[in-house]
């Protein structure tokens, strides 16, 4: 049978491990995609470069463009990340007549609905289940195993770096900086982990989702992003005393005709299985009105498991499957793209610490505040502290935390109230507010 | 565009979860299958008999055969269950021309190869979602997402009944008899309970899994199969102590080349997913060699979770993506069916709970037996009981439990081993054995 001829772009991490699938397996690949996949040009940013895999020079080429637009090449493989000249190379090759497997989920997150459309003018297809949670299968269990169902909340740690210095800090009791080095040692962390540890690339697979499972486009702007980069050890110990674990949880929920969206470090109750998820994995809980939750989970990232999924794609290419799977996405449905919740009206508990003077009246004076505002408290945390003395003040005695677990209350009460606590003199810094996820 | 028009055969709880989709959401089902699937003609068993949900007189039949023949139907959804009359439904289907969609894990497990060549032989395709694990998309999973990987183990619970006695026996204190009448009343468990507490259910999926994942057909009397039917209270309690759970475990792993196969109540260290996993739950996790440990789970029964699935089998055959994915399923490599490992080869831990007499020596006599056979110890635990009475002996006192976890061996040395322990005048009844997976 006629090969289904390959033009990757980028022969990184991924691009490396999809070549080695292809290479090393070609017979299995060949046998469950009803014909050979052929690996028929690379590009690479610089021919000189060593690399991890031996590929025939003939098929390499530093030139993206060419390879986008090769008219020996069916698909196109983007794998080089970023925007541009992604977007660009994306768009040629749809141009071009060829198919498209991407594991770009910025580039997804920022011009997806642009993207899509174009392959749908030119008959097309694009295939992207590496984008989120790597070996993960989300996008074809969303799109596919659950189309039966409206979706209407996904719950997801989609950040394995940063699930990973979250469980690396809470087991070893170590300080973030100290954890971010090992993760950056480990190849868990990048260099600049801020895109992993600011909460910017979970929120991006976030908007992706959301794409697909309420065909409304979002990016991180739209909604409240934190990372875990404030995070600190007492927040995990108080929280893990309190029956909860602190993930970067990443949130859509069709609430009322709205998406209530974030992407948060967040409390999440011990025996819920987002909580016991732990090390550099990656874990999606999708509720659908048949299927009630269903939970998938495993490497978010790394060589293989992202590669298995790209071959995936190629392997749903070869056999027509993607090409019948993408126009049925519901990634279109523009009339009636949601609109999204405002961040203050986003209804749910809340954690908090604060660092007070241990001296008379500061708990009045707090949860009066609090009370004022219409915020009810679950429960309260103060360990005892050397003992209280009238003669000698607080003067240089350390603050005090005191953590506040409230019920159920708006965003914007919250964010009102600590604007106003933040004015306390007996209040000091960090002053830390999570939210919970019952 | 010309709908699909739909002969369902059987309308008990999933059967009516189906028509309920298909009828209540069919807006949304045809713009996920790109054109409308209708309910062209349901078989039930008694036409008389008072329905959970409305259907047009005119669609009703009590003659299966005819749904299955009937030329206005292009896919028969077989929703009865059980060996015949299913397997001749399902050839009639075929041989009609026509798709199926079935739930039928006991057909599929006995008569699989049968049908699915049947199938290729008339051009058509069989979907199976809903066979395994209910609304778990396990099948979609295994024979799509993960296509481009050897997967070389798979464990799972994949009996929601069993799982919801073993959870609630260990939560409440209670006794076998007891949960399972408490599961009777909730609608876990059937009038008669066999085919789920005693492993057949499961072992039957497991063999499913298997001609999926290994191209091997095998059915539950090819391996060990041992239910929950005779597990204690103390055994769940012992196990806790030590730092495990005891979960209904499927489990099939290529080993040297042969399958290691067996569906066991089994140890799980607690830090494992599948230790984390309660009541009427189902978890799979499936080993690849480049996607590394995936885990699914949720409900794996139930109405909607199990016609979700079906549903989703439907929109697949409506697109025309089951036909495509079908062929390319590892369902007729037959050149290479792999042998299925002899048990008594199996490799692995195991937990003993022996019923002894508290006198002098019992110790030693156990010991003797077991490092006979090459199986050496792991840990021991003997709770300490009332002073042993040099003078008035054990006459009369009754036996305490002594607790051992081995190291690897063989399972044919344990069943020596046992055999042998069996003869003593110091073992009482029950003697329990149980493996354990690490």
């Amino acid at each position: 049978m006629q090969p289904l001829r390959v033009g990757l772009i980028g022969l990184g991490t991924v691009g490396t491990g999809v070549s080695r699938i292809l290479l090393d397996h070609a017979d299995r690949v060949t046998r469950r995609a009803g014909r050979p996949i052929e690996l028929t040009r690379v590009a690479v940013r610089s021919l000189d470069k060593p690399r991890e895999i031996d590929l025939p020079a003939s098929i390499l080429t530093d030139d993206a463009a060419a390879v986008a637009r090769d008219p020996d090449v069916d698909v196109v493989v983007e794998l080089i990340g970023g925007l541009s000249p992604a977007r660009e190379l994306v768009l040629d090759a749809l141009a071009a007549g060829k198919d498209v497997v991407t594991a770009n989920k910025a580039l997804l997150c920022e011009h997806g609905l642009e993207l899509f459309r174009q392959a749908r003018e030119f008959g097309r297809c694009i295939a992207f289940e590496a984008a989120v949670a790597g070996g993960v299968p989300i996008i074809e269990v969303l799109g596919q195993s659950l189309a039966a169902n409206q979706v209407h909340t996904i719950e997801a740690i989609l950040n394995g770096t940063s699930n990973f210095i979250l469980t690396e800090m809470f087991t070893n009791d170590a300080a973030y900086d100290d954890v971010v080095r090992k993760a950056q040692e480990l190849g868990y962390a990048e260099a600049d982990p801020s895109m992993d540890v600011k909460g910017t690339d979970a929120a991006q697979k976030l908007g992706l989702l959301t794409l697909l499972a309420f065909g409304t486009q979002v990016g991180p702007e739209k909604f409240p992003v934190q990372g875990i980069d404030t995070i600190e050890l007492a927040d995990l110990k108080y929280a893990d005393e309190l029956g909860y674990a602190v993930k970067l949880l990443a949130t859509v929920k069709l609430v009322d005709g709205k998406l209530e969206m974030h992407t948060q470090p967040t409390l999440i109750r011990h025996d819920r299985p987002l909580a016991q998820v732990d090390g550099p994995n990656n874990m999606v809980a999708l509720t659908g009105d048949a299927v009630g939750t269903t939970w998938l989970s495993g490497y978010g990232a790394g060589q293989m498991p992202t590669a298995s999924s790209v071959a995936a794609n190629l392997i749903d290419v070869a056999i027509g499957r993607a090409q019948l799977t993408f126009p049925h996405l519901d990634l279109w449905i523009e009339h009636k793209a949601l609109p999204i919740q405002p961040a203050e009206e986003i209804f749910r508990r809340y954690y908090l610490r604060l660092q007070v003077d241990d001296r008379p009246h500061v708990m009045a004076d707090i949860t009066d505040i609090l009370g004022r505002h219409q915020i009810s408290l679950a429960s309260v945390i103060q360990h005892e502290s050397p003992e209280y003395d009238e003669q000698a003040g607080t003067d240089g005695a350390p603050p005090v935390p005191l953590v506040i677990m409230t019920h159920r209350t708006r965003e914007g009460r919250i964010q009102a109230a600590l604007t106003e606590l933040d004015q306390l003199d007996c209040l000091h810094q960090p002053r830390v507010c999570m939210p919970i996820s019952d």
